[in-house]
């Protein structure tokens, strides 16, 4: 890092100075349930913080149709009628510095039954050092850190020298969807820093990942003749879903091939994660369906994954082949993995700015979850860089976000702005 | 049977004089798509025809509040907003014979998938001999051969010395209420004949039925987590399911202590009927639903019932008892079951009248089903004659009633109220 101790340490102080105000910037962000569908409000609050720093503002709703000519899309399987993505751009007097994206995801999955939250999903609250809210973690506390990290450049007297987006996107918990927008309607840059909370780590990989959806049908019949009539598709479902288990186990087997998940306990994850089958209690089920999340090695193309996901559940479909064949419908995550090449400039950076925030080595980690660094760094060729704080039960009950991992991350993303942007400092703060 | 044999002519005739007409009946019938929630159409198609016979008519809505005060109701678990029964009563000059009740149930269950049907569910065909269509066997045909047997008595100069109660009821299919709802309105007689499709035989005996759902709770994490943190909802009740079909296993081996069921092959029988679960693809799902239909011996209690299947599920749950409890709900059918004491007045007349039509003898059988009679049995003490016609793919696909079936029974039933409640004969047809 480039940056003097004297500039460095005045930043950190500034990240501290603020930190209050950023844990109510967040809370005020989680209060705001943006849930898919339901994103406009806490887009807005966002747009409106972009102003107050005087950001130029750009708002714009998802173009569907643009999207489906992309490659990198994922399909649409639900509507867009409140899918907007807010960019907040500072431009630099001049633009002799580094450019930088810092992007952040709006979109917060449900919440699961509230009452057995501890406190309200959708009321943040702070106990013993961690905020507790759904989207707290994953990753409200990462947006606000990235408009912190600024603010603290700024209060430590630095103008940086090159442009920051500040994106504020939808459609990261389903498709990438929202961060592919942002690509299309030309935002690049040198660099783009993602704090999805991994624990203070840097994201070294992350999967490719699906989403299907198996409609299996069953044979109906009185549920007094069940055993001797008919065939229920519930159960069907479930033998599909015990062969995609085994399916995943195999895979899993063959990790070894794959460097970067080579010596991990469990690289794929498939999910059950929605079933749905029957109509009438006393009847055999005609039909059932289930929908799957199935993680792929960043290595493989979809197609690969796909034909194998296919191929198992044909042969669990052929045992009873006088039904119709499942139909497959791929309805959200359609992408391939994503590997952070080792070594860039911008990797180089953040690292200096970690061991300077933290004190430690910055560990890099493969993940078994997917991020929207696959579509900024494989479609937009931007060295993405996933770093954030540490978070436990993101899609869970009582989520929360560790606030002194929080301000950690935030000095370290506010004194990378400051070396990778470089800028005037003029001593003020 | 003391009719004589040109009188019984007569009526057998007449059946055959008017099939055609029953038979448009039946297709008019099912063309009116009486499912839960969407009785009363069809049961105004029953009241016209009551009405053109000069029958008294007596339509009414369920009383729910009435109805919970007895100890025969099932839970209300769907809005009664349509649900209509209908009494058509034929009055006797005088009051030598003895009265009847022919009852018949309105609703139907859903079709399934429309398109796997050859021709659609609610747009009745006649194909070799058959009527197909949802409700035709289950049971609209027997409706309409309880009117056209009173049709065929009539034109053969009966003028029947009895009351003779129609009963079109709602709710056979889930609770049983609307043949409760009959008799807490009065309705009574020396014997109720019930055209269930039951293949030509005498129902002997029906088992005890419930419906229950469980809904079992989850430990959420994102999907990325799935296998190291979180507990799937879907699986856990799963699990549960299996431990039913156990439970099941269990009560059908101790079968030979039930004598109506002791050389049966499978008498309980418990069926998978929904599943629900899940709220986002990539989230180990927090919660889980399945409904389940259970048969119990008519000699055991409701009570019995609940508390094995309430146990069964409790140890599973043990399994993870830091998670809440699953949550059990009783939301329809709560029966104990139906015995038909051998040898009454009105089962001698039927066996009578079914050699006289069929040439055979009539054969009892032992029903793995439940039928309305246990309603009209048990709490109205009317000797509760399930006879009906054959039927195939009733709460299936491509349901069906033989057409030469129907007119076999309908000559039964004829020649049944003929004997049962005596009749001037003119002579004149």
């Amino acid at each position: 890092m480039k940056l003097n101790a004297d500039l460095a340490q005045r930043i950190t102080a500034a990240v501290d100075a603020q930190f209050d105000a950023q844990i109510e910037f967040t809370k005020a962000l989680v209060r705001l349930p943006s849930l898919r569908e339901r994103e406009a409000s806490a887009q807005d609050f966002m747009a409106e913080a972009f102003r107050e720093r005087s950001l130029e503002i750009d708002r714009w709703k998802i173009d569907v149709e643009e999207l489906k000519r992309h490659p990198g899309a994922s399909p649409v399987a639900s509507p867009y009628a409140e899918a907007f993505n807010v960019v907040g751009t500072y431009r630099a007097d001049s633009n002799e510095g580094r450019s930088l994206i810092l992007n952040g995801h709006i979109d917060v999955v449900p919440t699961g039954p509230e009452e057995r939250w501890r406190t309200p999903p959708f009321q943040p609250s702070v106990r013993e050092g961690r905020l507790y809210g759904r989207g707290a973690g994953d990753m409200k506390a990462g947006l606000a850190a990235n408009l912190f990290a600024y603010d603290a450049v700024r209060a430590a007297g630095v103008r940086p020298k090159g442009r920051i987006h500040f994106q504020s996107v939808v459609e990261e918990e389903c498709t990438g969807n929202g961060a592919l927008a942002c690509l299309l309607r030309g935002y690049t840059a040198d660099a783009a820093i993602i704090p999805e909370p991994v624990d203070e780590h840097l994201l070294r990989a992350n999967m490719g990942l699906l989403w299907f959806k198996a409609s299996v049908a069953g044979d109906p019949a009185h549920a007094s003749g069940a055993y001797s009539a008919g065939l229920n598709a519930i159960k069907r479902a479930w033998k599909i879903w015990q062969r995609l288990e085994a399916l995943e186990a195999q895979w899993n087997a063959d990790r070894g091939a794959h460097p970067h998940y080579a010596d991990h306990p469990h690289p794929i994850r498939f999910n059950l994660g929605k079933i749905k089958g029957g109509e009438w209690v006393s009847s055999v089920p005609a039909e059932c369906t289930i929908e799957v999340r199935a993680g792929l090695y960043p290595e493989w193309t979809i197609e690969r994954g796909k034909a194998e996901i296919e191929a198992a559940i044909a042969e669990v479909a052929a045992e009873d082949a006088h039904l119709p064949a499942p139909a497959i419908c791929y309805h959200g995550f359609h992408n391939g993995g994503y590997v952070l090449e080792p070594g860039s400039p911008a990797e180089l950076a953040l690292q200096a700015a970690h061991e300077a925030a933290c004190g430690e080595t910055l560990q890099a980690l493969a993940s078994t979850a997917s991020t929207d660094a696959r579509i900024l760094g494989v479609f937009g060729k931007i060295p993405s860089l996933v770093y954030g704080p540490t978070c436990v039960g993101a899609h869970g009950i009582d989520e929360y976000v560790e606030l002194e991992s929080v301000r950690r991350i935030t000095k370290t993303i506010a004194l990378f702005i400051a070396d990778w942007c470089g800028g005037d400092s003029s001593g003020a703060s």
